[in-house]
């Protein structure tokens, strides 16, 4: 017989991963709304700058989302430590292909979706979600103030 | 004790996933017979056209993947969802490299399959699956007739 | 009531998939100790040549990380098949992102991580890794010595 607790834990992983896919989802349909509503109503999105609620939380994503013609935001590498029975962290990696409105360039990013998440009402939710760049760096100037290796605590 | 009902689901929809890798897995072996094994006998594959039934399905996979030296599909952001005992309909992202025959340039694909899943003996097959391109544009035009944002119900 | 051998799989397959997920991190996070503790004590690593034990695996390792400001290896495709208690083999694709250290120029890598498993007290190890790349060629040569269109078993 399979180990009810490890089971347990199991759903609850699945659960917060379908989440992080619901949001690449909502993200790249271009509906910051629904994006948005995959935060806790208190919840903190952290766009180079903090947003605190779901209805800042859309408006800064609706900013975003205007400059591209399409988005894909590729999710992988998902870590996930449950801290309690409502909470949680988690890790995980995105690689984001982005076309830019008009121009039909595209552009790349890498980086790590930083999480905290609270369980509401049987639901997880994000209650913190930052996102990291890998690999940023200042144009033309040697451990500038941009420069970042992106990986959280990356020695 | 972990929920019997969802820890069921779970294993259905771990079989999908599993039937999704091994598509590309084929794929990327060039073993277009193998990739069209993965559709139910009467399954219909999209690849710009319609090709009924797995000798129609390999047929036109031979001829596409004739054109490529190497191939690699990577799967992620599996969305499932099960709509009855024996059927599912799923969404998924695809970031394909192929390095093209002869001249050994590579180029790079970014799309969503969007499958309808039916299960044949206890084994999930594709019924229907289709490649849908991310950021697609006709070149040189605006508002073109390639013009496509990708995602399915993108707003 | 769920096939209980097929959630005790499950849950095997699952520590598999997060050992993966964990080297990738300890790669990314520049920790070539971490990395290679991934691995069983006289586990084998095929780096481009083969390195025996976690000593020096991880000297393998930081050689290979100097070179780069920033890494990033997305992880999908996972195929495990457990060949028996605590023994299983393993196929995963990789995708990696890499910023050169000093240029800022960054490189991108295509492959497949070829995994053999034991389980060691419990806990799921590698015994054996090797890292394939997909696509490779001799540049300027047709058919050259380094041609690899990278998936194993490629017909």
């Amino acid at each position: 017989m399979a180990d009810a607790d490890a089971l347990t834990e199991l759903l609850e992983r699945d659960a917060i991963t379908r989440l992080m896919v619901r949001y690449a989802d909502r993200i790249d349909a271009n509906d910051p709304v629904g994006a948005a509503a995959c935060f806790a109503p208190d919840g903190l999105g952290v766009y180079w700058g903090d947003f605190r609620g779901r209805e800042a939380i859309a408006e800064r994503l609706t900013g975003i989302l205007a400059g591209f013609h399409a988005t894909s935001h590729h999710l992988s590498n998902v870590q996930i430590e449950l801290t309690g029975p409502t909470t949680a962290t988690a890790q995980s990696y995105v690689y984001a292909f982005h076309r830019i409105k008009g121009s039909f360039e595209h552009t790349h990013y890498w980086g790590r979706w930083v999480d905290q998440l609270t369980k509401v009402d049987g639901e997880w939710l994000f209650a913190r979600r930052e996102v990291v760049g890998v690999g940023s760096f200042t144009p033309g100037v040697e451990a500038g103030p941009d420069d970042h290796p992106g990986h959280p605590g990356r020695l």
